[in-house]
């Protein structure tokens, strides 16, 4: 995630940084330019295009769907920054988990309980160092994080569900300290509510990765975009003569950039410059939870 | 559903895959467009429309109704995409709890008691099968799944509710676990959580399925995108000459294609490109708490 | 509530079903063609209008406004939709609970204990039944309902609140059981979130039918499309002559049904065509129960 | 709050009842209409502005902003909607949960201790009484209502926090029926909740109250309605003559009404035509609670 | 936060407030004017721009984005208010759930232990004036406030999570009371879901603080507002002669505005006028919390 000041506008207007959209369709851009320019040549120079030609009312008909595409997209904005949002939501709620287990565990161990104090100063972070990497699809090795941590499985097997087994680890463990008269049942049910919630997370996390937005959505959007940018100079060459190119150009920036913008930040668990700073907010847990803990 | 690679703007423009809405719409669209040069000629020749014809002045009118009829399809594309993410979370909260209650079972219960063990571990996968037949209303043979399993009703009824029957069964043997001694009170409370969880899932997901969205609401939006379409070639004739009827036709396109993706859409349970993967879900699931319990 | 097959466009189009929005405005739309037609015939015969005449740039007022109108009736419709919809969840939790509630009673009550169980098969339906009379407010007979049953009052007086008196019954059989050890303190928490849920949803139903949208707003809408259609064919008869009186009438037809249909979704506790299938779905919970029950 | 016929719609649109927009808006709009007028007269005999004026034009801004300017508005008009229905929903829930704590104190406390149950029966409806005025912040005498009630402190202290005096009467009841074992352990729980329950309502209504739309919004909305319309005759009178001016007047109208409405519709909580009628949910809240307890 | 009369519409349109966003775009509005007057002057006296210029079509373009302009800034209120909002309900979070801790308090501990009366007294609010300075950032002294407390750490280690901290100290003392048997079981599970809340809450402001809107729309919108605005007097000079100026700084300044104020309102926790006044809800928690304890 790109840190930023949001008040330098100076900055956001002239710089251009790497992750913009105009880098991304600058080849686009560029064909649709040179398209606008070859259509507007056949216009005024082939066709000879008159006042009285039909052409001089196509742009009625780009009025008319100015709307529809307009609220499209905006409908694929605030779909793309939900579902974003709702990612960043799920990380806030696995670091408010991690801390309110580790508050709790804290208040129920006993202070001389060196050992299950370790393992659980331990496992919750690793957790959400898992999560992130499940969510990344990287074989890593956090197994290999810290070393070994007795009451987890001692190699957790990357080809299973790793956050899976990590939270059957941390449950089992605290329905062992409930067997060993260490925690009395009714703080078995709090921290029990602590495990299900990372799970959830889990999955809600994965639900956002592996769903995109519905197949027809994204296919007519694009070519609802292609078709409207096309047929523009078509109508635009007969009032704007060449300098249609340059508009047609930048009404095609606009729209897609906004579809771009959706698709990059739909997708909130990548490493790109718009995705979620997992690696950080894993740290701040490992952190806040060995302060509360050790 | 179908998985896509989302940044391949070539592929969404020029392929016309099988769920498109241009193939299912291509006979309406024809006809639109042969009315269109049928309503031109008809100006053209036989009524002689001049320039100061009203005709002139009609697209004021489809001007003026472009805001509400853009409006009309943002709000039904709002409610389709609502009602299918709706049913997209339902099944990921299938998936967690399937997780948790497993995480639980294998915590709770003795790892000696392969009996109960073995129960759940089979139990628990079925209910996201039923589910998934339920929905698609398929008298469906999964009670032949896995031979019979003891503890659920030897022949789930298929013409009885078949996940309640199951719901039932687990927590028979939950609260015989009970009964038992085998798990407390307090391990009661959490396991109950998991169960009634189940239901109300699956009680969503028949909502979602057999309430439409309200008739008049669906009747009105068809009426009018047919009148907005049927009445704009009227005046774009005069304007356009025969090159209104493609004109007409990409407009109709574009309309009928935000209210048919919609209709598709919002009935997330069946089988199409577009559908929810209940399959791939339900067998994750049976995976995943494979690796839990056994 | 009506039950359609959304795919077939000839059917919405064509039709006209009795709850159409055309019907119902007819006599309305009548009566804007026919003054339409009089403003035309007053402006063309009486004040020949000329084109350097204001009238010729009143639209140009319609225009700014369509916005706004357009706004306006698409609030209209998300509100009205969001009201119907919350209905909808409130009774499909309705059936989730009775069923959870029922799936509970029947792993914790004692097979043997026949009575119990009998008293919970015929009580929990009859709060759904007695729900949806509360709300379409007919003092009925369901207390006839199956003969009396015993832990209910005898008579539930009509003129008192009956759900709240079928949920007190409810109540206070559980926590007799609880006195009578039939039940643990555990399985009472259990419980108990059941009954509170039957009253939750009766207080939010009674919520949605007893506080319509604000006056003020409902005011408002009706007010200016009024305004807005009635001083729409003095612009229109200049440009369109005697045409415009369909123009506007249908103009009207589009905005009115919007309104119209809004205020028929709003309040979905009726016996509409477009209203919840209350009826069903109470019985669809009576054939649950029975099955989970008896 | 005024209960009105939603269908008859002569009422709503002749009518103009004494909360209308049109009531407190008529100076302003008089004052708008006069200077309209002022603007043609100088535009037309002093200015004598002719075709190829400047002013021609400038309707061309006030349609480019005229998206703006309803989007700001629906936006105003949604952000007040759903404030004033979350203080509808609040009250709701707490007419539910009154209802739910009075039928849960009907089924544990014996039906031979009146005294509780008397209690409980008169300081549950005191609540959403003493929040109703904590709400219109008037020092009201409800603590004279029905005589001294025993456990609640004797006298309110109005210069406290009314509502949370209340609430700690009612839990310290409740712990001393626990601490007389008159109540179990897990019968605490449960009324437990239902106290929260009364407290996180009161605040909730608290942050609605005293919480607006930030200053910035609401000044920058009230200063773009009020340039935008005093702009718009200086364009008008060229094209519309002395008819710009009821024109400019009826845009004014239509604005500024909704900033108006929404104006009224944010702050649920007073007594106008629009706000929430608490007196009659409370005295529903006595009688139910009455018909539960007594 | 600034309080102020919503219905003196005087005030709102011809007061100019210290935080009005036309005082900080001052400078920027200058510039823009005095580049369309360039603008403009070239065209006229240097271009002599005539009828048939390109240039006369240009506004067909902005006509053409105004919609995709004006949704993406409605897109940036909605959410930027959505923070501020989710802000101000997790402060009235704070509030309801201090205020619940300290009834339940009051309840559960004995009159006479005026140790631990105490100490929650003023550990319940230390927590909320901690949240405050730690989502401004400063290393603030309210470990001095009201002297040491007994149970909390002695120093509060400003570098450390200081909300953790004190949460960590209110939870150990209820174990500690646990531990003691001065509360039950039941109590602890219900005082444990007062010290949840208050991280969470904690957790869920850091994530608004820590996390802007996606760098790629924010950068997007304003190069869009750039853009939009700077190519407008260049049809606009041929239309409106100098008047283009005043005009074109006019759309500039209600487009940059909404950018503007968005901007303030989305980071709801720093001491603006638009910002939260935590102060003062701090100070109502401590004067709650006190009224019930003490």
């Amino acid at each position: 995630m790109k840190v930023y000041n949001n008040k330098d506008w100076a900055q956001f207007v002239f710089m251009v940084s790497k992750s913009d959209t105009i880098r991304k369709l600058a080849p686009l851009i560029l064909i649709i330019f040179v398209y606008s320019l070859g259509v507007t040549y056949l216009e005024i120079h082939y066709f000879k295009v008159t006042a009285d030609s039909w052409v001089r009312n196509l742009p009625q008909m780009h009025s008319l769907l100015s709307f529809v595409i307009s609220m499209l997209l905006v409908f694929r904005t605030n779909t793309a920054y939900d579902r974003w949002w709702e990612g960043r939501k799920l990380w806030g709620q696995l670091v408010n988990n991690s801390r309110n287990f580790a508050i709790k565990i804290a208040g129920m161990v006993d202070t001389q309980d060196e050992e299950n104090r370790r393992f659980f100063s331990r496992a919750i972070p690793i957790y959400a160092f898992a999560l992130k990497d499940h969510l990344q699809s990287k074989a890593t090795e956090y197994s290999l994080h810290d070393g070994e941590i007795k009451g987890l499985p001692t190699k957790l097997s990357p080809e299973l569900h790793v956050p899976n087994q990590i939270a059957k680890g941390l449950f089992s463990r605290i329905n062992h300290l409930y067997g060993e008269r260490k925690i009395t049942g009714d703080q078995l049910i709090v921290l029990n509510g602590e495990v299900s919630a990372l799970t959830d997370i889990c999955g809600a996390c994965e639900r956002i990765k592996n769903t995109p937005i519905p197949y027809s959505y994204s296919s007519f959007i694009k070519k609802f975009i292609m078709l409207y940018t096309l047929t523009l100079p078509i109508g635009y060459a007969y009032m704007l003569g060449y300098f249609a190119a340059p508009i047609v150009a930048f009404v095609f920036y606009v729209l897609a950039s906004l579809e771009l913008i959706a698709e990059e930040i739909e997708e909130p668990f990548g490493d790109d410059e718009n995705d979620l700073p997992m690696e950080k907010l894993s740290k701040n847990i490992q952190r806040h939870v060995g302060e509360i803990l050790d």
